[in-house]
């Protein structure tokens, strides 16, 4: 059974969905690309900045609160659904828990070949690529660029620190077969 | 069973994501918002010109292959997963094959129900807003206003002609109970 | 001496930048159309949240710093300076000091024809505007509504509450000339 | 006298806007950024893809007519004028008419001290990154890499094929002293 879903897994800034629109370039088939920015501009405006919802600190925290959770586990579920429906899916996600966020989309993909990658870059690049963004707020990079990967199983794992988007694209499309 | 999956209907610049961040806004319980543009910011760069894909015309009319309708079902299969998963979710479509669209929906929402709700706009007034938003080829309000709605059955229709997107919300509040 | 020079005042979502580029599609020659937001976006990151730049505090009250006034000064003066070099000019601003800040636009565009357009809209309606927009801090719109018109002089009055952007735009180019 | 404005020129997808923003965050006092793609959005949506103004080719070629070129020369008047008003000033270009494109900005801001820097990516390596950003027309980098420094005079260059947009912010910002 080949492998049409990519989890691409990385701090803030790391260079995810750069990545992601590089493998729907270079990837003969087309890919559908997901992402939790998607899953966040879905949220009410309210949720945004409520205790329940997902904050955004001045430091670059994040603090996800209950019922964000609950619609993240519906939308990881929508997901899902779609890779199983058949299309090739590839996902641009910020596992702020770690391994517990692995086991809820391994649950969720339970069944579906994966191929699991992750984005790596150095706290300080990425730091420097927030701000030449300038479209979010400082310090998210530095506080994910380590926490994202503590106990994440990978296939594969990418590093932007030096690599491009194309680069990393290729190497991963080269693992897909 | 409580209604959980909003379906707002109609053509380009009618204002459809509009209500449905107003939806969100007045209604009590946290709703996610999807829409057709989602789906195609997903796909792949290419697919948005080609003809396997989705095309805009500049005279504004839309021509969507086969590869562009594999994915919007499996996509469509996502969002019905999304809402049998426990979240609320609210839809923002332009149903270019009118009944024979819904027709998709109505499959994939099997079992659940939906409030299937028409966002009517006149084409002239539409076309005023399609250029205010200076976002949109020029030309799609018009074609898309009144064939989105043929055939197609609703629980309620809002007018946005002049009604503002808030009453319409409000409209669709009301009637969800 | 045609006038080329047109300055729309009116609140956050009273709909100025939509009759900006309903303007710019009526009107037979070229327009270019600058406003506010852009020399928002202009400004470093770091000013937007600042005592001396910008703030848009939580219940839509935007304060304003010496810095913000002091590179404001010099860009009034730079859209002053296109509009002398011959290019047509829509501007798209909030007179948050209301007479005053006309007042330093005059003394910028002194000698040149200005056509002064107030854009009203009924803070209720505008609120609910700002709502279905998504992107804006809400309560803007109606702590605005009213305050920017105080001591302002107009050549012309459109309001949105009723009227489409293109009606408002027609109303304003059939009073150019 | 204290140099106040800095000409950023490269080809598309070099990281210019990138390193404004860096430069606007490490500089100490507050700098305005503008750049090239601010005159296209002022311009009237037909304009883009018109022969008298601006047209993005399939292939990622840029031609512009003599009405861009009209409005281009008011906008640099202005942002000059802005400059001498007292701010602080980073502009961000793309010279298509090489050592021409420079002679217009140089006789805008005669007498003003200018530090010129051409921003030089590789055009195989900014292929890759405007892939990855997903919003420029495919081939733009490509045609634009190297034409665009032809015959240009430059007190800096910096290289962002392998250097981060930090890192060059920080060597401007050094020479500006």
């Amino acid at each position: 059974m080949t492998t049409r879903t990519i989890i691409l897994n990385g701090g803030s800034s790391s260079g995810k969905s750069g990545i992601a629109r590089c493998l729907q370039a270079v990837l003969p088939d087309p890919w559908l690309a997901f992402g939790i920015d998607d899953l966040i501009r879905a949220m009410p405006a309210s949720m945004r900045t409520s205790d329940a919802g997902i904050e955004f600190a001045p430091d670059g925290g994040v603090l996800v609160g209950p019922e964000f959770r609950a619609l993240e586990a519906a939308w990881v579920e929508g997901v899902a659904a779609t890779a199983r429906a058949g299309a090739r899916v590839v996902v641009d996600e910020v596992f702020l828990g770690g391994a517990a966020s692995q086991q809820r989309w391994r649950k969720a993909l339970d069944g579906l070949p994966v191929l699991w990658v992750g984005v790596r870059c150095d706290g300080a690049v990425a730091a420097g690529r927030e701000l030449a963004r300038g479209d979010r707020v400082t310090g998210m990079a530095v506080s994910q660029a380590d926490i994202v990967h503590e106990g994440v199983f990978y296939d594969l794992e990418v590093d932007t620190t030096r690599a491009e988007a194309m680069e990393c694209a290729r190497t991963i499309a080269a693992r897909l077969g």
